[in-house]
């Protein structure tokens, strides 16, 4: 059975029209089933702006309101989700879009109040994935594109989570039923030996290198819990997690770019 | 095989908490298949206002230019259709939300420009359903709840389409894999043979009557097309059309309410 692609985008690339017309050909032209997670964007905070509607911050992070709950299920669950599917469409992709609540796809609850309340802000139990559904898209050959947006399984109504986290969880579950691969796509090449250094991509890494990484210094900052991620990923089943730039995707699945875990 | 029971309501329910909790207890209560189409509502020239998104009209007829698309795109596609399929799903109904670009389930073309240049608005031919797809969909037990967007078959893109053009379609269209009941909910009870007396509900006519009706002056200005395409639909496959009030959905199904066409 063809592998399974996961594939994860922020912010950085739906942003740029040049950068995500040559990822979406990239990506339509990928062979056999494949997900696609994308992030926000600029767009939200510009329409929330105009909306009056004002980021609110609590110890740096970002918290989820009712106005940003609206105006990210219009703007990602909407305008970014029902776009990317309508480009894709035009590139030959029969792709779909859903938000956590489209079939009860993806499941949360409410980030508990510790220290800060959080707002609408879902966090992923494990089992979050209704993998029938999943199941039942992918075998009909369709491409399935999720905008960040998961279902309150106790209250009901959506909740804002993490893309990367989302692409993580679908990744996981659907290991199950087929081979997966787990594409974060990000602003560097891969995983740097220096960090000022671009060309400095480490092809592949297990556990151990990354430990050692991480003591050396080499491996830094918001890199660890995103390595951390895919070593997690690979102990619950994904056959490979692979990080690397879009404009690279197509080599990234070839395997001739990018760091690639296993 | 149970019938499928396709229903449209305009944006007055949506627009009215009190008036949509009620429905959506009745809709999710319906037993067998289903299928919701939405119109928009106020919030979405709410919302437009606050953008800077002006309504442009020619002639009467409201126009879709880019950035009421991208409107319509966020509010009907994401706002509205996200929050009907979120709360279907806390009523206990398997819902997942479409745009026309899913799936490619509707495919339209840009209205021809002839006097007017209506703008981003979607015409749909026959067979502008994908019937294989709805079939997935409704063999997986989903309930499917409809924006009113369509996508552009030859240029890509999306369009905004008239929701009960879309209802109608659909109900068409599906009448080839079982029996079909469409369901119009508009602002009076049914077809009136008093227009001020709302207790007058002709309670079943046929096209005959019809055009005496017409004749007579008793059905008059915008219910003559809704009746005509009524007809049209029957007249395509569709088993009954019912036309009446969202408040009263259980009993226009069960038959003791609206105007029933067959």
């Amino acid at each position: 059975m063809n592998t399974l692609n996961v594939i994860k985008i922020g912010g950085n690339i739906i942003d740029s029209e040049s950068r995500l017309a040559g990822f979406l050909a990239a990506f339509a032209g990928i062979a056999g089933p494949k997900i696609l997670v994308h992030g926000g964007g600029k767009i939200a905070t510009e329409i929330g702006g105009q909306l009056g509607i004002e980021p609110h911050y609590i110890g740096g992070r970002r918290i989820t309101d009712a106005a940003t709950l609206d105006l990210v299920t219009m703007v990602y669950g909407g305008l970014i989700n029902k776009r990317l599917v309508a480009r894709l469409q035009t590139a030959g992709c029969n792709a779909i879009g859903l938000s956590g609540c489209d079939g009860r796809v993806i499941m949360a609850s409410k980030r508990p109040v510790r220290d800060i309340d959080y707002g609408f802000v879902g966090d992923l139990a494990e089992e979050s994935i209704n993998l029938g559904f999943l199941q039942t898209l992918l075998a009909a050959g369709l491409t399935l594109v999720f905008a960040p947006l998961t279902y309150d399984e106790s209250k009901g109504g959506l909740l804002n989570t993490n893309a990367d986290t989302i692409a993580q969880e679908l990744a996981k579950a659907a290991s199950k039923l087929r081979q997966v691969q787990l594409i974060y796509c990000f602003e560097k090449k891969g995983l740097l030996m220096h960090p000022d250094d671009d060309e400095s991509v480490i092809p592949a890494v297990t556990e151990d290198e990354f430990l050692q990484f991480v003591a050396r210094g080499i491996v830094r900052e918001g890199m660890i819990p995103k390595l951390e991620n895919a070593f997690k990923a690979i102990r619950h089943g994904v056959r490979k997690v692979i990080i690397g730039q879009a404009e690279d995707l197509s080599q990234l699945i070839a395997g001739t770019a990018g760091t690639h875990i296993q």
